[in-house]
């Protein structure tokens, strides 16, 4: 059993995430040769994506998981919902699916209206920034199944997003990578949806329990910094693969990183790549992997460490991609280079300037 | 507050629903003339149904709420798969939808291999039985935020469902309705999803903390009558809608029961329904509404009673439906007929007699 410190079970949680995706697997022989046919099974895929006729359908699950209890420590909940747009629509881009719709699942302990209502609020705020329509709702009422921290309403929230493949498009695998493609950098907000049972198990440990009152900052408390909302990366990705650009792969950075997030869309072709101009940390995370005594190795696993995003294109591409970018309002840079040999190279920007190597994929 | 006894706050669970409804609502602009737009805005609706090109697609999210507590007690936990694919399915076929893909997200505190394994392989099994695929899953380890009964793994279980309507045809809605039509019933095999919270109260007051090992009959424990899977009927109505049988609305019941959810697709034309000859409810169901002194009225609106899905269709089609439904192996009868006097009326099959009459929908 490896514990990873916050008293989450990562071999436990790799092999029944395994197990359970090979009785899903089993399952695809349901819809062979009829709508709903798996279309393509991907090289590191972020969603599954089915055939329709000749519609392209992606579809994706996802939660906000324990980023919940900072809207419970902070009172503020009207910014989750970029988060949870940010979890599947971002998986669907990943593979060339653009996002259109989301349903959502909010269960509770008790209803509280007020909190309810700034939930949704938010998550319409941020369909309107995605470019998506929410097109169905749960709300489960299920007492002490549901508990969180303090007294008012607890809630864990889902979302699964469906989306398609533009027309004459085909998915983005990364079956066209290849040696000498550059790698660009998204730069994230913050701790997005992920590594947040270390980073409150950290926090606490370092504050005590009240933890997200203290001040990161002269005018940010723990609480704010850790709530940051995600930037929903799908409609500057959507504007990038509109344009004809050519893109070899993309790679959203959730649990694992960026080294095994990366390595998921590289290694089908045993290739790897050198990354020594990834953004810098947030100063917030720097400072939890301080206080948490955190390798830098054991960082950039656990945490986004500033990127959110990254594309792996021709290095032709890159200049196009980048403007793309610029205009749409997202920070982006040119953060590496696909080699032959496999493994993800990352020359540090947390603690360290060291040169880090990560070869077998945690996924 | 209107409690219903179980302690769930029925006005605030549906004023709720109504304020996530409305900002979902507003969202539908941003996929306005674009792929994934909403199609149609169906009367009483099971489901979204969203246009991609020719293509129409249905999606729908549920869980089986509280009924993953009647795994922990009994340690059952195969056969859950029914009734997760039950909720979303039957939601999706009962517009029109074939059901094609489903996605799931399990919550739990701790992992254990095991069950997690047994949920998968009955959700495997169901998938089958339902012609369906699983193409997407998520299990998240959410510690102390997950609580239940007992000490083994506790959880909950949400999906979301997607399905197309085949070429040529329209999503099934109620506006086809008319007074004469018929109101086929399809028997249940027993709570299926809904109504659990209150079945608890009432057997743990009747029997104690560990009602569950209290036997029912000779061989059959409460724990396990209330475990009974949940028929999925998409496949047999799938055959019934692929025969060109004329059918003018179909209700799945869930929480609200016959009176609800058969209400919720006439209302939109101010029609009723005479309903005579529904099942009996089950043994099961029936002293359980006996040990809790429910009325009949009230326990038609908390239970499907006998009864998971309503078919409504002209006089002439019904000889053909009730042949398909037996050669696909369901049990189905006219159960009563659509009336121009809104309101729908029950003879009850329950403790008494009575005719109840429900005029005020729920939802």
């Amino acid at each position: 059993m490896t514990l990873n410190n916050s008293g989450i079970d990562l071999d436990s949680g790799h092999s029944c995430s395994k197990m359970a995706f090979s009785w899903a697997k089993k399952s695809f022989k349901n819809r062979s040769g009829f709508p709903g046919e798996v279309a393509l099974e991907i090289d590191g895929a972020f969603c599954n994506i089915m055939k329709f006729g000749e519609t392209l359908i992606g579809m994706t699950s996802d939660g906000i998981g324990t980023k919940a209890e900072i809207a419970e420590r902070t009172g503020d909940h009207s910014t989750l919902g970029y988060d949870l747009i940010a979890m599947v629509a971002d998986d669907l881009i990943a593979n060339g699916v653009v996002p259109a719709n989301i349903t959502n699942i909010l269960d509770v302990d008790v209803l509280d209206h007020a909190i309810v209502e700034s939930l949704m609020k938010g998550l319409y705020e941020a369909a309107n920034f995605s470019k998506v329509s929410v097109t169905g709702g749960e709300i489960a009422e299920l007492g002490a199944r549901i508990s969180g921290w303090g007294s008012s309403m607890h809630f864990n929230w889902c979302a699964t997003a469906i989306g398609y493949v533009p027309k004459g498009r085909k998915p983005i695998s990364a079956s066209n990578a290849k040696e000498g493609d550059v790698v660009i950098a998204f730069k994230s907000r913050g701790f997005r949806s992920n590594g947040f049972s270390m980073a409150r198990k950290i926090l606490s440990g370092a504050f005590g329990e009240n933890w997200h009152s203290e001040n990161f900052s002269k005018n940010v408390t723990w609480g704010k910094a850790l709530l940051t909302p995600s930037l929903i990366y799908s409609p500057c990705i959507t504007k990038i693969l509109e344009s004809d650009i050519r893109v070899s792969g993309i790679a959203h950075i959730t649990g694992g990183g960026v080294p095994d997030n990366l390595g998921r869309i590289l290694k089908y072709k045993a290739l790897g790549a050198e990354l020594d101009n990834l953004f810098e940390p947030h100063d917030f995370m720097k400072k939890t992997q301080e206080l948490g005594n955190v390798s830098d190795e054991k960082a950039y696993r656990l945490w986004n460490m500033g990127t959110g995003m990254l594309i792996v294109a021709p290095a032709d591409s890159s200049g196009e991609i980048l403007k793309i970018a610029e205009i749409c309002g997202y920070i982006a840079q040119v953060c590496g280079r696909v080699t032959s040999v496999p493994g993800v190279r990352i020359k540090s920007k947390a603690i360290s300037s060291d040169d880090l190597l990560y070869t077998r994929s945690g996924k």
